[in-house]
């Protein structure tokens, strides 16, 4: 079958790809939609710092097994279409749209569906996926969409670990799918006080039409001298961000990081000490996210058309990696096998 | 009257300095007791950074007005005797034995009795409280004892901070005296496992003689090869430290810095991201828990004896403040003018 590969470092098209069979409690699946998301242009550009960071942090903990040197599966947002089920395991109809968290059982245990040299992931025709995490897509909501319950998901996650009021001021810094899932997931919440941050016009625009009241740009200035926000949301992960948010925000502030800032950072401890300020580090989601995450945008309570700007084929998904790079153009690209 | 101030960064003793006039709401004390504190050490050797550090974190907020050519008062550990109201001022009777948060009420607002070039401090022989904020010690409290009220309310509000439940394991990096009050406030609220850790054997006992189950000397290996805490206490300060608790400790771990760093230091945020951890910067303390501190010391709930380990007079604070440097010898000495 086809996929998408990750070959050093590029996005490769391969049609010779074996097809997957399911095991029992597995259920093989045509692939309809699968985002691109900025984890993979990550892990394609410094995939050996991610394995020795994972490794590094896991410790005696489950380590990522991955053998650069070969090919690599990924995409881990998608939305699918039931083909087969495994030996002995009951499903949905053949046909049935459907998403899941992206973990595949089998019988040696569970594994993440994002990095693996042999667990094929979304930028695929066809996947494997575990009969008891299918989630229907209801309502009629468009599979393209549904692709998108992931990251909505991790947005959702961020804002629930921050135990924000609908009264506190939210600003979130950096407008890229993270931040944007942030802002919906707030937006949800009914948080009657979001301002976003970033310093493309494009991505400001997109805050505002995902549900930001006001949109700032960083080169005019600090957005602490616009907004006193009692929690913020980090979402741009490079170094620095944290070291200004600790120096400029005010006492008693919530810093949520959301953004994966793989590098060492230079922090001011006094800065937080000072101030009393709590720093949230958050991954990923709970199921019970997923889930909710799903039933709102199938009930309309988040629409994300505004951030599809793309629709690649599988053999697309090289060029596709490249241009997400440039923020005018682009912020979540689906491949569409 | 006599009194010890710091001056050119070395603690020096005078005989000169003019008595302190209670205000409307002030009242005159004479000071019994006055703990030295780690924070006045280092003010006394790097006072000018704690200024500059202060003034870049404060922004607009009140920047500290303090001329470091100038004497400064420091002492903000203290018991002392009522002797005399201000005009038009209510409080208890002459003799009446009290403490109070170190704040000073004027006309012209409120200042933190900690350090200034005109509000006298603890080392001294008499000093002026807030009379609304006066709390007479009870139960025949030694008030060697109730001086130590302020620091033992460190710990408890970094206790309190943290929500750690009794069933969830601590650990204390650091037994100076705020892990120390810290590893009190943990014995108080019933937490069942509390592991200490500090270099010095002299420390390791004392922690233990607080209320620590078990303390451990990280020379011989790092804590968290023994201990799998749900929450770490930083009582150290040093750069470092932090990090290696966000490489080093399980997923979901909270971890609640109270130990001063002043210096800028170096983190992996991706370490506390891929493990979801929350950081707590801890400072001070609320009026509720000044309150139940000198409660807990009054019911004999917890036993501030270990910690003094020395005791001088307004002529022997400079001597106090080299001695203070060495933990084998010393964890808390008292200033009794």
């Amino acid at each position: 079958m086809r996929a998408a590969v990750l070959r050093d470092g590029r996005m490769v098209y391969r049609d010779d790809v074996p097809d997957p069979v399911p095991e029992p409690g597995q259920v093989l699946v045509g692939v309809r939609a699968c985002g691109i998301c900025g984890s993979d242009l990550h892990f394609a550009a410094h995939g050996a710092e991610v394995v020795a960071m994972t490794a590094r942090v896991a410790a005696d903990a489950g380590t990522m097994n991955i053998d650069l040197g070969g090919d690599v599966f990924m995409g881990h947002e998608f939305s699918a279409e039931v083909l087969e089920a495994g030996p002995e395991t009951e499903t949905h109809p053949p046909g049935t749209l459907v998403t899941s968290l992206p973990i595949l059982l089998s019988t040696k245990g569970f594994e993440p569906i994002v990095y693996s040299n042999t667990t094929m992931g979304g930028y695929a025709e066809r996947m494997l996926l575990s009969a008891p995490l299918l989630l229907p897509i209801p309502n009629g909501l468009d599979f393209k969409h549904a692709a998108l319950t992931e990251p909505m998901a991790v947005g959702l996650h961020a804002v629930n670990k921050s135990n924000i009021q609908p009264g506190e001021k939210a600003l979130v810094l950096g407008c890229g799918p993270i931040g944007i899932a942030i802002i919906a997931a707030l937006r949800l919440r009914g948080v009657e006080t979001i301002v976003a941050c970033d310093f493309s016009p494009k991505r400001r625009e997109l805050a505002t039409a995902m549900g930001a009241h006001r949109a700032l740009d960083p080169a005019q200035g600090s957005p602490f001298d616009t907004v006193k926000p009692a929690v913020v949301f980090e979402a741009v992960g490079v170094p620095g961000i944290i070291d200004d948010v600790l120096l400029r925000a005010r006492p008693g502030s919530r810093l949520v990081v959301a953004g994966v800032c793989m590098q060492p950072d230079t922090v001011h401890p006094f800065f937080a000490i000072a101030k009393e300020m709590s720093v949230q580090f958050v991954l990923a989601y709970n199921p019970e996210e997923f889930g909710e995450s799903l039933r709102a945008l199938a009930e309309g309570d988040i629409d994300v058309t505004p951030l599809i700007t793309g629709e690649v084929g599988l053999e697309g998904v090289g060029r596709a990696f490249d241009d997400l790079a440039d923020p005018e153009r682009h912020c979540k690209i689906l491949v569409t096998p």
